[in-house]
């Protein structure tokens, strides 16, 4: 589905879809609300999760942890239905606008956006905090997964 | 400036910044427009990077092409004010809201946003091409740039 890399200003200054995997296969997704432009997480995506995304229109990630193809939302049902996918200078980064539907959320611990802590930049003298900024969740992700292994690694 | 990683409750549920770096020292970093939320860039920092940020106020990445620590806008004068640092629910990513100043820019090509082009996700069947969503450059690279050779990577 995609064209070869072949030149700097082919990859920069063109309309063709070239591209970039790193040395794992992978290109990293900044995925945000299409409405709000808020982010939603930060994930990766091999060629195949790229084409799914593409034909499909639901949002198709390559989790790291389970060394997998990751349909989002196959499990929680709150897939994420791709709105804009755009894709930056030198084509190695990606970011996915979507809508999430009613009550939608992106974040295993229960909460919309994976991005629900920010760092206290008030006082970095000592070591710096971190402070909520989200502070309800969405749902609960002990009634929505279960006994499924929690993604977070150590 | 961080703390060790303990747990996943610890990562996910407290106000301790724990940032996981990968297998090379890095963490993926969004960064976006403060006043819009428009996405402006994709990159990385190394623990160096993280804690300059912190500390200036002001946007230092790790560049992957150059293996050097990047104070961002030190060439151009493009440089970023960081209002605020999200991180994510594990900690391996940032999002970082800033300020590019009146006709700012993030990216080396001259558009204000390195996303300045979208996938064309009408006509799939065959391969798909790419929409330029910003068509006005804020700068010339030449001009800003001069001999530095391009950032981008076949």
């Amino acid at each position: 589905m995609f064209k070869k890399r072949r030149t700097v200003e082919q990859v920069e200054e063109s309309n063709e879809l070239a591209p970039k995997f790193d040395e794992n296969g992978l290109i990293v997704v900044t995925t945000v609300d299409f409405e709000t432009n808020d982010i939603l997480m930060t994930g990766f995506m091999n060629k195949e999760a790229l084409e799914r995304t593409i034909q499909t229109k639901e949002a198709y990630y390559y989790s790291r942890s389970r060394n997998a193809l990751w349909h989002k939302g196959a499990t929680s049902g709150y897939t994420q239905k791709v709105r804009e996918i755009l894709i930056d200078d030198d084509q190695d980064a990606l970011c996915l606008k979507v809508d999430l539907g009613e009550n939608g959320a992106s974040c295993h611990v229960g909460y919309k956006s994976c991005f629900y802590r920010e760092i206290d930049l008030e006082d970095t003298a000592h070591k710096p905090g971190l402070r909520f900024t989200n502070i309800e969740k969405v749902f609960n992700p002990d009634d929505v997964y279960g006994d499924e292994p929690n993604p977070t690694k150590l």
